[in-house]
């Protein structure tokens, strides 16, 4: 059974608070705060149903033992062999995300989607992170490890991109990541079970990202996404105070 | 190129304001309001930085015709027929899809996941609504077509059981409904090209609330699903005020 009593988000902090609070400051001091008060008022039927933003604050990051989305797919289609020949296949695998993304990324540059755009930069980052946690694994395991030479890649239209990047995620983080930290369970390699759970995490994360910039293509935001460094998880506009994969602080991700 | 000027997100509207004008009130009448002044106060860090909601607020319905997100991928699964034969497989596809959600609810009642139980008995109900428009229109070329029987499922853990849930939709908003549409409008089937193009974007949302809800399966949140009663939209929480697929009002939507 799974812990769900911890919440992630809360409700606007203070500013729920501050809403809250200013009818009974209006109500007490209203001669006074008139210019002010009008503001609000113009526009009074929001005022009491706008909710506040959900602001994500974590405090726990997830495990692999404990957590409730590491089952793989019954249907698998993962090819598990060591820890190292997994870290060997999952390098490949981020390298020829990598490569896809930047493509995609220069794809919808062409096609006005600056949205789009960001968030393909942004994911490519993501997947060099995972590269370089998996690649120094590797070579801890055997120096001699090279990396992959990056597939040349032939992108389609945005609306296609986003979802064969999403198809791509999905399958990383529901399919090939369980299967490769059940095997780094097994073979009791913590190092590699926190670096492939950090990587299948981010992964989910990545293709709801898509999934929403696929529904937003004609009705995009401006909103920065941000990358944690440490771990690859994306997070789209403000409401974050931390990483909700490893914990890394707001402060510390990259904006694009 | 995609019309991209519209924006369906509006921050916050008057709840922005309202914080805004707080200090102002605060500065102007602190003695009068000391009590409520408080409030903020106690927790004045996240008052400046915590974001106002978006709040979505569609003016314009998209269109088969001019959306981005209507490109079938290239390497496509999906038989396409004539348009009543379309509409057959379409109906045959939501019927699978509303069995395993109702199967897939009971599931997550059972492992205690409330947030996923609500989200795909919401789901399950949105595809009943695709089978009523898509059998109509099909009694309309052929009076004696009948329903087919719902397939038996037997769920997997809720983890999996999203994921497949997600895998599903994507097919259908990335491959199989963007053939019908074409097939549709070659036909100048435009009943059917609007049938196709609701099921078609509500598809995509539903694939993004899956993944959203995996990605919280261990942190969820008690937000409300609101089911948008003409096309089955699906939205997470407050912060909107109409459909984005067929601007029908939150006020007809049903609460999940």
């Amino acid at each position: 059974m799974a812990d769900v009593s911890r919440r992630l988000f809360v409700k606007g902090a203070a500013l729920g608070a501050a809403t809250l609070s200013t009818a009974g400051i209006l109500a007490a001091c209203a001669s006074e705060a008139k210019p002010a008060a009008e503001e609000p008022k113009a526009d009074a039927e929001p005022q009491t149903q706008a909710p506040a933003a959900d602001v994500l604050t974590p405090t726990k990051a997830p495990s692999a033992d404990t957590a409730s989305n590491f089952e793989a797919m019954p249907d698998s289609i993962t090819t598990v062999g060591t820890t190292y020949e997994n870290l060997l296949a999952a390098i490949e695998g981020e390298t020829g995300a990598t490569a896809k993304y930047t493509a995609y990324a220069e794809a919808a540059d062409k096609e006005g989607f600056d949205q789009i755009a960001r968030l393909f930069r942004c994911t490519a980052d993501a997947e060099k992170i995972h590269i370089e946690l998996e690649y120094n694994l590797a070579k801890e395991i055997d120096p001699a490890t090279e990396k992959p030479e990056p597939p040349t890649i032939e992108p389609h239209g945005s609306g296609v991109n986003l979802i064969s990047g999403a198809n791509g995620e999905i399958y990383e983080t529901s399919d090939m990541y369980p299967s490769f930290i059940k095997k780094a369970q097994e073979e009791d390699n913590q190092k590699a079970v926190q670096v492939f759970t950090r990587a299948k995490l981010a992964e989910a994360y990545h293709a709801e990202r898509y999934l929403d910039a696929y529904n937003t293509i004609d009705t995009p935001s401006d909103d920065t996404y941000y990358l944690c460094p440490i771990c690859g998880y994306i997070h789209k506009g403000e409401n974050f105070t931390a990483c909700p994969i490893c914990l890394a602080p707001k402060e510390s991700f990259t904006a694009y």
